[in-house]
């Protein structure tokens, strides 16, 4: 069976000053860091591209895996929405030239925002099973510092740029248990480009999260026989601090499981799920993690992972 | 075991008179037809959106298939380059909205061009049974008559906007068997889109072709254990008329095994092979066939599929 076998990150050191953000649009500390949840938030060098944040992500991955040689990489799917180019090709073909992996590569992009890491381990997994593949690499990055308008009060101080690289392939730790998605495209509106820009609909985007996902996350429990103590940690999109408190309130469990860990990287949009289990979950002593990714499309996906 | 159901799809009945526009670039009628091999070229209406496109092709196989309900779908993948919008959303999630399909699709994007197919039907089949789903649609939709320029003499000649629709899942005629994939990112200068025009290095992705695919598909088929003479049909990437001819001499079997069939439809991308199976592989006495979808990333892939 193919399971996560290892995260790696790459967060940017140079950034943004939350707090000099929001006093610029009369927001206090408390404002930053009760309902934004994010002090800092790093931001990609204007020279680099999202296949270079790719790339560091994977050579930070090798670098923890001195195991995992380049010649062993069969499939690379990259998770992003604002990849290199425009359009085409896709970021994936770029990343494996910039890393040497070899020609032999399965590569392609994910369209997915927010919910895409959870939509992503399944993808890589279900693809190198139906195609006999060993060694697969899940690479989040999508940065929004490309979009988001500075002088937009309701985008600017919530995300970060970062990326994160998963390793899956057979013995893993951790393996895929059961999983649920979910699709309305009538909400695409509330998250999109136009011209060159991000626009946010923050409070629809507030509500959906609200009304969908702690529903989400009981039906999945239910369809998986467990209960809530079952579930060592919930390991859920950090969209913000207001969401997720509001999601764990509205969740009726033990709101301590749901891991908040933002404040030094913000919204990562795909990336900050695994940035959670790269940090929390490898040393912790958990059993049973549930997942929840939720935005862009709209479009959110729950699953439980658990220690084999 | 998830394999293909049904395949339908949906080529705009307006478009471009191909020996008109060759006259233009004093291009004869042997070079039309014998060379970039399309008469004609379909192109969407000016408001039809990616989207509408895709909505066109899953109609039609929901008329094709009354079996097959809207609410037994859960998955649904598009596979496009050239979706509504500008990265965000994923085009998936507005042809969710617009087909009227339940909340509870699973949605996204891949981004892939020429070789999306392959690829698409092993990631939708894997996803699938990595996620324990019943009914999935494969969707590929890259109007390249976004992006090319009319002016352009390497590329307008080429290129038909089409879309195509396939159901995947259990109890069907055809399975998937053995795929190889690859990626050379170091060739993506020679496909790309530069301020929302597309160019091709023609003759340098000719030369990959003929390079890659034929030994590609002699690899795939001693992995497979066969010869050439077990396979009934090759359906490769239409690229042109002078590339499938190229491929079909340079693998040296049957010349006639490589279906051939662009004259009203030009280089549809990734719905050039699908085109090709819906409307020659299902009526047909054929046990094996094998894939082969190649170009932008530089990217390829091959696959045997075969009746169960």
């Amino acid at each position: 069976m193919i399971g996560i076998k290892s995260i790696a990150s790459y967060v940017p050191v140079a950034g943004v000053d939350n707090y000099a953000q929001g006093a610029k649009f009369a927001k206090d500390e408390d404002f930053i860091l009760g309902k934004i949840g994010s002090a800092f938030l790093p931001r990609k060098d204007d020279g680099q591209e999202t296949s270079d944040l790719c790339v560091e992500a994977v050579n930070a991955l090798f670098a923890s895996n001195p195991e995992l040689k380049r010649e062993a990489i069969d499939v690379l799917i990259v998770v992003t929405q604002n990849g290199d180019e425009e359009g085409l090709p896709h970021t994936a073909a770029i990343v494996q030239d910039k890393l040497g992996l070899p020609t032999t590569v399965a590569a392609f992009d994910i369209s997915l925002g927010c919910s895409g890491y959870v939509y992503g381990i399944y993808a890589i997994k279900g693809f190198m099973e139906a195609a006999g593949l060993k060694n697969g690499l899940l690479v989040t990055a999508d940065p929004y510092s490309k979009i988001v308008d500075p002088e937009d009060r309701n985008t600017t101080m919530l995300f970060g740029d970062a990326a994160t690289a998963t390793w899956l392939g057979e013995g893993a730790t951790w393996q895929l248990g059961k999983a649920k998605f979910g699709t309305d495209g009538s909400g695409a509106p509330h998250l999109k480009v136009s011209d060159g820009v991000f626009f946010m609909n923050g409070r629809q985007v507030f509500n959906f999260a609200l009304l969908k996902v702690p529903a989400h996350l009981h039906e999945l429990l239910a369809e998986s026989g467990l209960q809530p103590d079952d579930i060592d940690a919930f390991c859920i999109h950090q969209g913000s601090a207001a969401i997720v408190d509001a999601v764990a309130r509205r969740f009726e469990g033990d709101p301590d499981k749901f891991i908040k860990d933002m404040v030094e990287t913000g919204n990562t949009v795909s990336s900050s799920i695994p940035l959670l289990l790269e940090k929390h979950m490898f040393d912790s002593s958990w059993k049973r993690v549930a997942l929840s990714g939720f935005g862009v499309g709209l479009s959110w996906g729950s699953a439980i992972i658990y220690r084999s």
